[in-house]
């Protein structure tokens, strides 16, 4: 017996989905909050870990944290799935949906485990490349609904790794031409701020398309606590939709999907979000634009400006070069130069202010 | 627009799997450890923590752990996957061998995520009653592997609900006749003592497939934390083969789909389990074997003698009734009468001797 008797040959076929175990002291690689979680904060879930039971499983729904996002987000609790990183919601959500002779539609270039998963579920991938702007083509997204009906259409928005974002009346459009479902990641919408199409400048300044669930029960929106929240160690996600739908989603949920631990950390960042994480979140953004103007101000380099906490820049010198060579510099960035249309492009979190100086440092002597 | 129109068919005539949430000081319902992690390994790990930053990406492969996970097992770290829980890793693997027209072979009864998995994902089910005395019928397994050449087939050994165990000669023989996967989910393994066949009395005295991995590429075996290592509230699982099988399972696994919190406790819990959880194990499956016969000299109830931390009994009470006449005693057992061939029994786990001396006092009042 060989293992390809048994193992898909859409998956004896596919690339592992991998990252460069680079390390470095400055690092820009992964779009993280560049702080730590603020110390009250993990010192009350400590706390709170320190008591229980740690033998006994989690609830089989995490109720407690299903009724604080709820809270949180301005939706029903029952139409709220917690998850083990919004990773794992995708997943459930392309398992309940996918198989031989579904689609997915994607824009390209974007956070690459949507075809991953739709890959290995044998679903098909179609996709509309950004506008040579770098911004979402938006007709071409609506030409390829009306035609192909996808089964999924899946918007990163603030996509990752351009930053660009969908305005509401844009979304209202596809979501009214689709048949299927339009899934929108908002992994970074804390960061999109009032300057962007809709943006919502109450809590954390963050445009959302939460307030479109009422009208669009094709609508679902994913949010991770990886990045404004500052606990991508503890990997906890949700997804929001109309109760029918997160109904179904649910049944591709393992049961206890979610840690105690990271349940409680979850409950803990909602419950100090105002006073621990939103002054984060907007100090973040200030050097995001700080950041966007000084390396502009460098010759051979074109930021691209973004409504999240990273952005791309075009670069005249070789991406993987100046990759490599702050690397050398014990700074550490994403290179995209792998990505469709970003093959002169590099792409850099934004960190500290202390961070950010030291890498407008070193692009200056490396782009000299 | 209608959700049927994206969501599969096989998933919307699928009920969600499920568990009641009574709740009872006694709590005897899901084969935990009824010890609490001992302080030891809550306090370093929670220590471990302290000085992590929270907002940093755990690794993308949990590379340490899987290390000490070979020494613990005696397997190549290559052929190792940790998850988030072992029914990621269940789940993992069907996604990289299901589909339209895949099949999967489970005995029954036997623990229900395999058949809801595979659902979803639209692969078939197939399936082999235990025999009359509740152990495996290898005879009839031999057969339908044979016959049908399933994709996979998934054992759990020692088996929940019933505890039985198949041998190592037995799976041998499965094994050579399968053109398919072979999985053995190992979550009691520690609780299968000497006394069960091919029973290996060193480390936690459990009997494993893991000694068959090296002669067997169609091997697969899936371990747990959430029982005999008492951290069933992190959610660690994982999975033993060859290497190159390994791999084409993690391209169905997310990435840091462990977080840093489970990771370091499951670290924690590797480093002192010979001082702090083999003493547990062992007081269990004293305590199983005194169960046993206690129950035993109940009239009206007879228990399945078994390799795993629980064991069913056969009742001649309505078990629904004796369930609940429990659940008024402040005590929760497991109604398993909705099972395959389980019609008049309950499950009990094993509990602290404190706790099961209250479960046979209760019986005995509620059976005279």
């Amino acid at each position: 017996m060989g293992i390809s008797d048994s193992i898909k040959a859409s998956v004896l076929a596919l690339r592992p989905y991998t990252l460069r175990p680079d390390r470095a002291s400055v690092k820009l690689n992964q779009n993280e909050n560049p702080w730590d979680a603020p110390a009250e904060i993990k010192l009350e879930t400590l706390n709170r870990m320190k008591s229980r039971a740690w033998s006994r499983y989690p609830d089989f729904m995490p109720q407690r944290l299903h009724e604080r996002l709820a809270e949180f987000s301005g939706w029903h609790a029952d139409g709220i799935i917690a998850g083990n990183g919004s990773n794992e919601l995708i997943q459930a959500l392309l398992m309940v949906t996918m198989g031989a002779g579904k689609r997915v539609l994607i824009t390209e270039p974007t956070f690459a485990l949507y075809r991953q998963i739709t890959t290995v579920l044998g679903g098909e991938v179609l996709s509309v490349p950004l506008r040579s702007d770098l911004q979402f083509d938006v007709t071409a997204l609506l030409e390829e609904i009306e035609e192909k009906q996808p089964d999924v259409t899946i918007i990163c928005s603030p996509n990752n790794p351009t930053g660009c974002v969908i305005s509401d009346e844009e979304l209202v459009v596809l979501l009214k031409a689709a048949r299927g479902l339009i899934v929108i990641d908002e992994a970074y919408h804390e960061f999109a701020g009032p300057g962007c199409p809709g943006g919502q400048p109450d809590w954390g300044g963050g445009h959302s398309a939460v307030p479109l669930l009422g009208d669009h029960k094709n609508l679902i929106v994913l949010r991770t606590f990886s990045k404004a929240m500052a606990m991508a160690a503890f990997r906890v996600g949700y997804l929001l939709a109309a109760p029918e739908l997160a109904r179904e989603v649910a049944k591709a949920v393992l049961p206890y999907n979610l840690n105690a631990f990271s349940q409680t950390a979850g409950e803990v960042a909602i419950e100090m979000f105002e006073a621990k994480l939103q002054p984060l979140v907007e100090a973040i953004c200030t050097e995001r634009d700080r950041l966007c103007v000084e390396l502009a101000n460098i010759p051979g380099l074109v930021p691209l400006p973004s409504q999240a906490n990273f952005m791309v820049v075009l670069s005249n010198k070789d991406p993987k070069q100046v990759f490599a060579e702050l690397l050398e510099r014990d700074i550490l960035v994403r290179d995209v130069s792998g990505y469709p249309m970003l093959k002169d492009y590099f792409r850099v979190s934004v960190g500290t202010p202390e961070e950010n100086d030291l890498l407008v440092k070193a692009l200056r002597e490396i782009l000299q």
